[in-house]
């Protein structure tokens, strides 16, 4: 292969690799250069344009560390997250969506009905839902991993004046397979665009604002984890989530419930004799 | 488009960008997104697999620094880099080779004959052309940023017992478009494979093998600038470049001289009077 030329390079790529190499790592990468250099060739790639792509992903690497996931954010920005999440979606389950880049790990417990709101301020808002099976069998057992931003529109990972956890909570469901917690009314915020990311969503004159949303990760044995969120039908970038999240069956309505209605099961530090909203959304795992 | 989906979510990235945005960017990163998509559809890219390729990416940042360019490693072992020079070669000109991730700016002047082998033991080589236009014509004032390895096959960025601008000079021509410099004779080496695009090598089966080379840059008033490399006939590893670097006009002959016959116009530290070897090679500019 002395010769490598525009037109055979690919081929020359692939046979490089090994004989006994695993064959879904030659399906993958084998795909991904194929289109790789499909892609060069038909916008016909210069040089400098090559050394820009270059900077950005040395910039995305300078900027990124533990609590930083540039090229997680590049990932959903450029609609890559989401068409994970759908490619591997189950119909008949609730449909995946973004994970994004603020999940954290370690999230302490939270007893079901119990309080993430804390000292913050903000509209109260109550969220409950039953984690259950495709025939409607509620799952005992169950992990429901939530986090939100705080008022403020950052997650707590962005914020100084947050704890570690703050808005983070992991509920484990009983036998009715309830989960639940007060919370205040999640906000539409923008994603991190001090970044070569945001760089790139300024040349392409697009915003980086996000719908509204809660965060759930859930988790049962036997069944397939479901990364999720839920978006208010209200919000005003709903038709427009620059990371591409928003599904039909994750759209919900907040039920706006009177001043002394304040239901039982449910804590809240401070009073609880004013008005709040309420959702509730139902979480449908797959078996696997 | 509240609604989402596989099949619509290529026109979705396509449809948030705005309408004044550069029509190049617009087509290079369209094309670019739109090859992503297609690929993750093709392969039913799965959420381990996304999570690996994040994992690679932020490995690939982390390593990287002022001296380390792991992700332009990447671009070479994937093909990527040559595709572009090839793309971009004139064919009336000598072929484009890869940068590499070694070139360091700032280089020293060498003067035409000077000596980059210094204190570095190893068979002379003496290597010398002429820059000059399709025509034939040499062209004077033209710089000739030359680098290679030291005899260890490390480059001075990669080895701490080289100074900065070991085996790097930078030359200017003269009326007669002459290059010419006394060095060591270039040695295959490995890229670096201690990181994670030498994970990947070892994945696929492949070696991180080069073949011995010296790499050029040369810039000229009103021609178009080149970055190359030059190869010998007789390298063991001419066929499997693991950066796909090698083109038929890229590959000349050593000649190998007697001792007692060391030419004028080339100086060398140290004894002159044994045998060594010479390479006459020509570099032709293009036309802006």
């Amino acid at each position: 292969m002395r010769t490598v030329t525009k037109d055979n390079i690919t081929e020359a790529f692939l046979g490089y690799m090994g004989d006994d190499v695993n064959p879904r790592l030659r399906e993958v990468l084998g795909s991904l250069v194929t289109h790789l250099h499909a892609f060069a060739k038909e916008v016909n790639l210069t040089h400098a344009e090559w050394e820009k792509g270059i900077e950005f992903v040395e910039k995305a690497g300078e900027i990124s560390d533990e609590e930083r996931h540039e090229f997680v954010l590049l990932s959903d920005v450029m609609g890559l997250s989401s068409l994970v999440d759908m490619i591997n979606s189950k119909p008949e389950g609730t449909s995946s969506s973004v994970l994004g880049p603020f999940h954290i790990s370690g999230a302490p417990p939270l007893e079901v009905g119990g309080d993430m709101k804390d000292r913050f301020e903000g509209p109260v808002c109550l969220a409950e839902g039953i984690v259950k099976d495709t025939n409607g069998n509620p799952i005992e057992g169950a992990t429901v991993d939530i986090w939100q931003t705080a008022p403020n529109g950052l997650y707590s990972s962005q914020d100084p004046d947050q704890d570690t956890y703050s808005f983070h909570g992991l509920q484990t469901t009983g036998a009715d397979g309830r989960y639940a917690f007060t919370t205040v009314k999640p906000v539409e915020y923008t994603v991190p665009s001090d970044g070569p990311v945001g760089d790139i969503l300024r040349a392409c004159g697009r915003h980086p604002w996000r719908p509204s949303h809660l965060h759930f990760v859930v988790k049962a044995d036997g069944f397939r984890s479901l990364v999720t969120e839920v978006f208010p039908e209200d919000d005003p970038y709903l038709d427009q989530d620059t990371v591409f999240g928003v599904r039909e069956d994750l759209v919900m309505q907040y039920q706006h419930m009177p001043a002394g209605s304040f239901p039982e099961g449910f804590a809240l530090s401070g009073k609880v004799d004013e008005a709040f909203i309420k959702v509730d959304f139902d979480l449908v795992l797959v078996r696997e």
